[in-house]
């Protein structure tokens, strides 16, 4: 069976929740990581039996590297892909693809230069509810996608965070880290590109400056909208209408909001977020999903039908009818994460999450934050020509 | 004590729903009808004991009438609210207010004219939830509302309708009967007037084209926000998220969308329409509710917390705990529109919803409409400056 050696840089939050999908592939075979910290480099050690180097160039000269997953923090995802393309391997890519539209464009200009593939990912766009959605509303039987909504209360902002992850101009603050899930997400069940985008953006906590909250409508090119709302201030949870089934598959506890901020107080939060990855203790994404990893409540109304998006699959509320449909659920998180890169390198298969979605969900950010600075509708084109 | 003796206009639905609510105030003495119909007529007389006229004119000539409660097809609310006030009589109007801003303005000048009051309502902006939402709100305890969402999926468009209630020229669509009771909920929630609206409209049912679904943001005066959702296709049910309580604070079954279509084939609409109100029986609107009514999911995020309404109360999620709080449930429904009507006509009191509240929200709709028909946002100046 054709391989495809894997490194992994950057071995934080992402990489764990991640890792174990590419891992279980049976074509896949992780060789090495890089993370500038002993501690995670130790963990992944422990975990898979690799080494990890203190260096990325160290990763990417690796005796018969071919790919390598990006999970470093944001700022450093253009120069490693670029470089990575360059010396000829292959690129999965943590979103958000990049900070700015330029180093996007540079990426997929990289990769197509150099033939290698580059993929973009996880997002929830991924979610196994999401794709049976999408496959539906694209078969045509229940009408055109004409009306979507999307919205998740979270605590994003109250989570342990290192300081870029609260500023935005190095990538920091929720519309780059999580609207990224919500316009992946609202693409794939429209079914087009998006157009424009009015936004709202909001600040309102003086303790902890950033990005906290958003509003965003978004006008698609084949007539279909959607609307989005992200709050990362830990006050009501939207978990609350997906069962208390967490973002990650896994039973919640309603008070998790309620204790976000007392959590926070007086901790070393760059300490506590790098023991949420391979530095921390092995198991704690190690459970198995009871469920789908989801982005909060979602409905797609099309003609004939509005689709419910589930923990456990979606529900069609049709003319005559409510019927439940189950998505398959991996015994091991993200494994079509894992599937679709390997067939991306081995097999040629183009993924849906490409270079060019990755490029046009950041222009969907960027006009969130361009629209709730300047107060006006922004268009996605004038986003996009301007990196040029 | 002194008293209002008050006529009714219109003996539809929205008479059947409000005057119990009217009629239980000591203060309020029903004392007459009209309705252009026989059946509806006798059946004000077998619930009330009191005449109904075949004529508006006859109902304002009644000896001692001191108000008119105007429940008449949205078309003749102006029309009736003027002659009422040139003959000295007060006004309660069911909402929409009118159906274009003349005639909205029109209203006013007349009850200016006249001294006398002008109250629109009932909308779900007088549901006990909302009211103390918004009162916890002007409070300024938990900081200023920033992001409010309020979403409804309903069956409107599938009910039994008159044509001219699926005729936008003639107001109807979802848009002015329905929209008004969201854009009355966020205002309050808001504690300010809208400056702009983006929204889109949608039409997408060939079996009954109307207005039927939309989406809008609303961008307030002081800098708040709302999205809007609502569709009324009988799809997706939003009542799913308040514990299958209907909108008139009643248990609701699970598969009322799903009957919707089936319920409608073949039947008389119009005839099937009149029996909903005093031409059908008198029971179906006699229950006591056991919970408040509601619009669908309404959630207002502020700077300290965010206060989600509920069927009860409401719930505050705070920095630090979840916190539910009842809102007093009326013994008979509605009565806070008696008492608020009572209070304008007998003790001079200025009732929230006034002409200028409800004009003000019927500009709203309209700036939906234009917005939706023009793919622009649309500042409220423009709409109202134009009908001078």
């Amino acid at each position: 069976m054709a391989q495809l050696r894997l490194g992994i840089s950057g071995l934080g939050r992402g990489a764990m929740l991640t890792v174990p999908g590419l891992a279980a592939n049976a074509r896949i075979e992780l060789v090495a990581g890089f993370d500038p910290s002993r501690e995670p480099r130790l963990g992944l050690r422990r975990a898979y039996g690799v080494r990890a180097y203190e260096s990325f160039e160290d990763l990417i000269a690796h005796p018969g590297l071919d790919a390598v997953y990006i999970a470093s923090p944001h700022g450093h995802h253009a120069s490693q892909a670029i470089a990575a393309a360059r010396a000829g391997k292959h690129v999965l890519v943590e979103k958000p693809m990049a900070v700015s539209i330029a180093e996007a464009r540079a990426m997929a200009d990289a990769a197509a230069e150099s033939g290698t593939c580059l993929m973009v990912g996880p997002s929830h766009g991924f979610d196994g509810p999401v794709s049976l959605a999408a496959d539906i509303i694209a078969s045509g039987n229940i009408g055109r996608a004409r009306m979507i909504q999307a919205f998740n209360y979270t605590d994003f902002l109250l989570r342990p965070r290192r300081p870029e992850e609260l500023d935005r101009e190095r990538g920091g603050g929720v519309v780059l880290s999580q609207a990224t899930h919500q316009i992946d997400i609202v693409r794939r069940l429209a079914g087009s590109k998006v157009r424009s985008i009015r936004a709202q953006l909001f600040d309102w906590d003086t303790e902890r400056p950033a990005d906290g909250a958003f509003s965003a409508f978004l006008f698609f090119e084949n007539g279909a909208t959607a609307t989005l709302g992200y709050s990362g201030y830990a006050h009501y949870d939207s978990d609350a209408l997906l069962g208390w089934i967490g973002e990650m598959g896994r039973p919640k506890a309603r008070e998790t909001h309620a204790r976000a901020r007392s959590r926070l107080a007086g901790t070393d939060e760059a300490a506590q977020k790098q023991a949420r990855g391979f530095a921390g203790p092995a198991s704690n994404t190690a459970e198995p999903p009871v469920a789908h990893e989801h982005f909060g409540f979602v409905l797609a109304s099309c003609e004939q039908a509005d689709v419910e998006l589930t923990t456990s699959g979606v529900i069609l509320h049709g003319d005559t009818s409510r019927e439940e449909l189950a998505a398959p659920l991996p015994e091991t998180r993200r494994t079509n994460i894992g599937e679709a890169f390997a067939a991306c390198v081995l097999d040629g298969e183009a993924p849906i999450f490409d270079g060019a979605w990755g490029l046009h969900t950041l222009a969907c950010c960027h006009a969130i934050l361009r629209s709730g600075d300047e107060g006006r509708e922004v268009m996605l084109d004038e986003i996009v020509s301007e990196s040029h």
